[in-house]
């Protein structure tokens, strides 16, 4: 595994006893420091005139650099480590969403009111007129976050039960950056008939669906036959939230190098939801070579090794030039390397092999293609997946609006249109006097971001008519 | 309709503008007083010298007697109706829960705790050992609140849209009273093969599941079949939730009238879902002659017409003596009636050719078989189903307990002992200081009712070795 920054998603917390001396906690500072660790946080925790306990917490760049530190500080001969807490880890401990009343329940008028009796002419309201189950339920602010666990993060096919802890995450994103309710369904199936019934039996109580962490080529179906059947949005994020802020990433950097789209050679590693999905919101944007690899290499127009049926239309749609080989190969010359594969699969001899004014997205997660300690210095402009390093292309910079903007204005659909708008806004929110190598793509914590696409994403809804009110 | 008291579940809050002059505030109030409404606030909203602007709300006992409120008050000459307010309709305005986070996301740090990088390792963790799913995500505490509207409250065959408010009210009814949190499911599907299927799908976020508001005969199968196929407690509430207060309450009104489970002559009308539920447990407690009646009158070993299977296994559970006939004829001498049907179903007349020391559970929803201001001044014991009346035989008393109890002790299943032992716990509550003929059944609000019940349910599964956790 290659190293990585201390990060505090590998941050731990050591409860210490130590004698009442300032040079004991330095001690251990110290021994953080030495480990590779990084302090963020101390915490006095109790004292007496003898003795402190202090709550320490470090980064680390991964489990077995959090041991190693642990055991630095067990070495110390005066402090006791009392235990040791990962705070990821803790931070999950129960899930971390919760279901709660808009309103309070303390008495029978309340009561009567919510639920029984005074509920049934609510109910019966819905009934005669169905439009209305928008206004007198959550309908028109919730969002489903469905997966079936079968490529989760970079994780690959780890089951419904193991994928939630991601669902809740992306519930809580939807919340903290859009205000929008959502809440996770994971699904004991893998079967695509199975995956549409359950989907389209569910959807009554959800005004738009997530599709999320499905593994390719199922996701397209999946996602294809779902928009036909509902009538609420059904977008697959793991395609076109990548895909969004990819592009919207790309017309940044693209200002900084002083390159067209319609001009360059991208190369991608990774053919799976969110490559296919990238690669055809790039062709629409203007770019005509695109050449994709998976582990056999470069995918041309008659192939016939390691093809299928998405590999095959994705043959016809990219590659004029019908390039073969290696991805140590292709990617000689190129403009752009994105990357949606997973960590190695491009070392820097190939970025040095690339053209000049160089952009690598290595989107990889956790692990990117290739690290910005290590390839950052020979780039024009390195963007990855991770929260953790600059030039995040984070899906949350487009589901939250997208979704936003399509519940908004209630569109039966998300469109193309829709998609390409949302990129464009979310580009556009850096100006040209902000924008420069290590800032083509805003935070996720600008506030600017969800109203922004939102916005642009409802005017593209209306203009499409797709939107179900004015 | 007959009518009803008025009461909050029918209130409507009028905006008025008016002279500056108490009389005519006073006016207002007489008219409410004049149109049998009751006033139930009156918030003074805005004012200047010569007019004022008040918020009066009203109950009332129809929508249709809130529509005569407002007519009388319009007749006054000095008072302008600005807005009416359908105080229910407001409280279910987008829905009656939210899904919020339990932390925040406010920077990046935050963010790859909750989300990538960090959440794969609580991915993991759950992939290698799936019990992990119990601490580290909300399986734990939440439960599924699952319907396919069509039974729903009185109102019947809805749909599944008509039917999110009650799912929404149950979950509500779930965080305010056990602290679970639950989360409305309604499905668009009636098809019995199909439902299970989806739930089975979608159970690995959840830890129990409260199926709801299913019509009988299906729901028999379809909570049998699910509580083979799921390693979570399932619940039937209209069955089981039902079946367990109306014990309780049984218990405690034998106590009132001196009387004896095996000696009693029980009456119902209706053999639905909670029909079924009520006539077995209470066979299971100890009473020898049960009578159900549908709309062909009594149900009776060898009844060739108007039977199902559901029916033919009951006519060999109950009604020992093979009484034949109406209602009307076999309530003549019973001890007990227990109406689960709909508003009308019996008379005064026929209440009063009961035995002495009568006892009337009219629980339809939201009217009841028989009105208490009709009926109970000739009944010993009386008893309903609304939250506005006396001796409301609430499942909220039963399903937020047995859900907490189960889950607590990470229950595989709901068996009878574990719904006895909650019926049980429930009729203890009431101490024989405490116990008359308007308090046989704590209320939903009296703050012992979960801990008691769970308790109960909790020991039970323990006993029954139906739990997972010591």
């Amino acid at each position: 595994m290659p190293q990585l920054t201390p990060n505090s998603s590998n941050s731990i917390t050591l409860r210490l006893y130590m004698p009442h001396q300032s040079s004991v906690l330095a001690k251990v500072i110290d021994a953080v420091g030495i480990a590779e660790g990084f302090l963020s946080a101390a915490t006095l925790v109790e004292k007496n005139s003898s003795h402190v306990v202090w709550d320490v917490t470090v980064d680390a760049a991964s489990e077995a650099h959090a041991q190693a530190i642990v055991l630095a500080i067990k070495e110390l001969p005066e402090t006791e480590v009392l235990s040791v807490q990962d705070c990821t880890f803790e931070l999950h401990r129960q899930g971390k969403i919760s279901v709660e009343s808009k309103h309070p329940i303390e008495n029978k008028d309340q009561l009567s009111m919510a639920y029984t009796p005074g509920v049934g002419r609510v109910c019966s309201a819905i009934a005669n007129d169905k439009t209305k189950v928008f206004d007198y339920t959550i309908k028109s602010h919730t969002v489903a976050v469905i997966s079936d666990g079968s490529a989760v993060l970079g994780l690959g096919n780890i089951g419904p039960e193991a994928a939630i802890p991601v669902m809740e995450g992306k519930a809580m994103i939807f919340k903290a950056f859009a205000g929008l309710d959502a809440f996770p369904i994971c699904l004991d199936t893998q079967d695509v008939e199975a995956i549409i019934q359950t989907v389209q039996y569910l959807a009554p109580v959800f005004g738009g669906i997530n599709l999320e962490d499905i593994s390719a080529p199922r996701c397209f179906e999946i996602e294809d036959r779902l928009k036909e059947l509902l009538d609420i949005p059904v977008m697959h994020d793991d395609q076109h939230g990548t895909a969004v802020v990819t592009l919207a990433a790309m017309l940044n950097a693209l200002k900084i190098v002083n390159k067209k789209l319609e001009d360059l050679k991208i190369v991608f590693t990774g053919v799976g939801a969110a490559g296919v999905a990238c690669t055809k919101i790039l062709l629409q944007a203007g770019v005509k070579n695109i050449i994709g690899c998976d582990t056999a290499g470069a995918i041309y127009k008659g192939r016939e090794h390691n093809m299928n049926a998405t590999k095959i239309l994705y043959s016809e749609l990219t590659n004029p030039h019908g390039e073969q080989g290696t991805i140590q190969e292709v990617i000689k010359g190129a403009d752009v390397f994105v990357g949606l594969s997973g960590p190695g699969t491009v070392s820097l001899e190939d970025i040095q092999n690339m053209a000049e004014q160089r952009i690598v997205f290595a989107m990889a997660n956790p692990i990117p293609e290739i690290l910005p300690e290590l390839a950052g210095p020979h780039v024009a402009v390195m963007a990855t997946g991770r929260s953790d390093y600059p030039n995040q292309i984070n899906n949350a910079l487009a589901y939250p609006g997208i979704f936003k903007g399509a519940l908004n204005c209630k569109a039966r659909t998300i469109t193309e249109a829709m998609k390409m708008a949302a990129a464009q806004a979310l580009a556009d929110l850096i100006s040209p006097e902000e924008l420069c190598p290590h800032y083509i793509i805003p935070s996720v914590f600008d506030p600017r971001v969800v109203p922004a696409v939102a916005w642009a994403v409802e005017q593209a809804a209306q203009k499409a008519g797709v939107a179900k009110t004015i």
